[in-house]
């Protein structure tokens, strides 16, 4: 058995099933394992930033790693942005790195670069083997550091020398093993307590993988019993949401809006997540949100189950999760009338089935979405983390294969679409049930906001150029058919309306294109 | 004026004239300066690997900097693999890297990372200004770099407070100084020229910045007086041919013929490249071509221009440049019969106008292309430099913008095409004459045949779905047609040949979708 084997049968054996892929020459003996090594499903990406995104959003539902293949440091920089994201949604990945035989780096062939350097800022770990041996101990340390409580991103280094070599005798197998939490400093869990229940205006935030249904329904019995006011990040990796489920307050992305929101707080206790700050700087305005008056806790760091961490705060204020009241009726289906933000939200809220996931990189044409969507059917809503667009598409594929029972919908903006456009590609040969509703306002909406909020003014349609997505108007029914996914654009509520719900009913990749006024 | 503008105005006055963006809100600044700002003219690109790669192209035509425009650290981590592919090459480029507020990196805000280590491995140098002066100051040392004689890639970041602070006082503006080469190094070219005389067996092997027009007809003078044999490295950023120009023998790619090619060399001289190397190890193969016997010879570095050592080498061996003899006749063009790579290149050979600009990214498909556009019209050839695929849609891009009047033909693979598809956009969108030959053979062709030349075996559907790109079978027809190509898909020989013909005599973005046999 050679170490590329060896290495895959052991991501087996830890509980990695998935290994979304670009491989080149340097990976071929790790795609020839493919072949013997069962309990790996190989997905092709047609760029290593869908291989990352999806594997992030692989993480996010399915709560352990999937590998991804990427071929040297070129490779490994495609994926970059969406490593990014994924480090920024505390997600868990493993990346195997092929590189040059050890041997052959010296001579700085074409494809020869400083992998460690780019790997380094999206890496909690980086693995560099230098024998079969330990190569197959890097995979077992890859995978713990995946497996943290608040997830890890590992990068193992597979040199082609190392994967063709042969392993001295049989490797030893090992079973899966959770990496233990470390328990809750109850110091900092009765400090936190006491100021949830001062009497002073109190706030309790929460994100990272506070997100999810348990440690949310945990925190909303918290406030709900302290009076404090429960806050979600802007962007939480993985958000429990619908009928039955808390509505926490979410930050708002506008800082201006955000201060004004938080400025009252005398306490703020935060889990799974840090104080909140300012997405960009802007001239003469606030970097940070909350009032200097105001007194920060976290009870809890990396090394902590954010459950355990709530568990004993309830505990410690006495509070149990109980029923949430309902949020109020859904809006109607639209039968006819313009399409845009509104229409579109009412549509989305009252046609989103049960146990959907949201892939939401809407950017600014989802907004009413969120909100009508807080009555609709129980579903979970994945956010773009760490603001690098394109890992909307790429994450929708990923959730997919996670969870083939539920269906995916992917909001997606025009701009951001088309970063990692391949992935409706990988959608479409998987046969994954993901519903593209893709936005065409035929501009970076959002930056045209952006470019009056940080005081520059561009009059001339020169600036203007670098906003907008006219001249020409892309064509995104023909891209996703030419992709293979089923495709159809429309431009109004209603058609948008049976167009979802057609989609949403067979199973399989659509793309509906928006059209936006 | 703000520093936004200042620095556009700075890089103007420096002589650039052209900037590949795709920003975000902290280059908000820049984008305003531009309509403030005349001479530099803004191109939006939909992904920044389709910036960087533009760049790459244009600088290798116009022999000057475009600047790009990134958005912080992801956006830079999106153009990494072209910015390695340009590094290889030698270019010429400027990037603008937007950063937060100085004041504001602290937050550890969602879009925060590490610019200095993703710009390490492919930058010549990286600017972080502290001040507004410093910022100007920073500029043209960028500009500096890039004019090397052998081309630089700066990395300037420019954080949003500085950005659009403003200057005090008027900036002092400065003409455009080409940095001066250093003399070259008369002992190495003397020690050079023995070697080409000595009788003995030799090679001058060029690459690098001598594959222009009069660096090349100097190599070949060489060769010719001195028996030497004139190899190219096996690619090469920009390569003069056609009739009238020498005809270097090629590098192999395969190392296995490289290694039968040269090994009976006793003396190899390079000129603006290095001895090479394999572009991966295989299992018992050798990483480098040239004997342990041949004696190795370096009369030039980074610091030297190519045509001076030249120059000087053919003074040396008393060599004077002649017209080079026709390489026969050109094949006629194909009315019928199956497209494969030797019809296709026989089509394009007897078709491909004078001053064409050939980007290629064939792959498996433009073998005989190159061989039978030997005695073609005139023409350039850009290569692929660092072996990241995904340089030649964008690359075409780049060298239509710097030569408005010369027709540009892509020779696209399509595993390679999906990693910047986006590129077709921007062609569009700036009307230029781009024909795209898009190779459909429904997989990566190459990757087949590496995976049997490293020795590795893979039977199953499994290991080789990760190589095929059908299921589904992408219609690239559909995908340039939605992105503003005039596209057809041709599956004959003649077809090809009609269509091509059309394309050529038609200005604006075409693309012919040639499905291979």
């Amino acid at each position: 058995m050679n170490v590329s084997e060896a290495v895959l049968r052991e991501l087996v054996d830890l509980g990695v099933e998935v290994c979304f892929g670009n491989p080149g020459t340097s990976e071929m003996h790790l795609v020839a394992s493919f072949d013997r090594v069962g309990g790996m499903r190989p997905i092709l990406g047609l760029f290593e930033g869908v291989c990352t995104g999806a594997a992030d959003g692989y993480a996010r539902m399915a709560g352990k790693p999937a590998a991804t293949l990427l071929h040297l440091g070129p490779g490994l920089g495609n994926g970059f942005a969406n490593l990014h994201n994924a480090k920024r949604a505390s997600s868990r990945m493993i990346n195997l790195v092929g590189d040059h035989a050890t041997y052959h780096r010296k001579y700085d062939a074409p494809l020869q670069s400083d992998i460690h350097a780019i790997a380094k800022p999206v890496s909690d770990w980086i693995g560099d083997p230098v024998s079969a041996d330990d190569a197959l101990a890097k995979t077992r340390q890859a995978f713990d550091i995946a497996m943290r409580p608040n997830g890890g991103l590992s990068t193992l280094i597979v040199p082609a020398d190392i994967a063709w070599s042969e392993m001295t005798g049989i490797p030893q197998h090992h079973t899966a093993k959770a990496k233990r939490a470390n328990s809750v400093d109850l110091k900092l869990v009765r400090e936190a307590a006491a100021a949830l229940r001062s009497g002073e205006p109190a706030a309790l935030l929460i994100g990272g993988h506070a997100g999810l249904e348990r440690p949310l329904a945990l925190a909303a019995a918290i406030a709900e019993k302290t009076g404090a006011r429960l806050f979600a990040d802007t962007f939480v990796p993985r958000l429990a949401r619908g009928r039955g489920r808390a509505r926490p307050d979410r930050v708002p992305y506008l800082g201006e809006m955000a201060v004004m929101m938080m400025q009252g707080f005398r306490h703020a206790v935060m889990v799974g997540t840090k104080a909140p700050v300012a997405f960009f700087a802007y001239p003469n305005k606030p970097s940070t949100f909350l009032s200097p008056a105001c007194k920060t806790y976290q009870p809890w760091d990396n090394d902590n189950d954010v459950i355990d961490v709530l568990t004993a705060l309830a505990e410690e204020v006495g509070a149990t999760v109980a029923p949430i009241p309902a949020a109020g009726a859904l809006p109607d289906v639209p039968t006819s009338g313009k399409l845009n933000v509104e229409s579109f939200g009412n549509a989305f809220a009252a046609l989103l089935p049960e146990g959907a996931i949201v892939s939401d990189e809407a950017v600014t044409s989802g907004t009413w979405a969120q909100i009508a969507s807080q009555s609709a059917a129980p579903h979970d809503w994945l956010a773009l983390m760490g603001g690098a667009i394109g890992d909307g598409i790429p994450m929708a594929v990923g959730a997919a294969v996670a969870c083939p029972g539920r269906p995916v919908i992917n909001l997606q903006a025009d701009g951001s679409a088309m970063y990692t456009i391949q992935g409706l590609w990988t959608a479409a040969r998987e046969n994954l049930h993901v519903v593209t509703v893709l936005f065409n306002n035929k501009s970076y909406g959002i930056l045209n906001m952006e470019l009056d909020r940080v005081g520059a003014t561009a009059q001339s349609e020169r600036s203007r150029s670098l906003l907008s997505l006219d001249k020409p108007v892309i064509d995104f029914t023909a891209m996703g058919r030419a992709m293979g996914a089923s495709a159809v654009r429309v431009d109004d509520a209603g058609a948008f309306a049976m167009a979802f719900k057609r989609a949403l009913a067979e199973p399989g990749p659509h793309l509906i294109e928006a059209m936006m006024v």
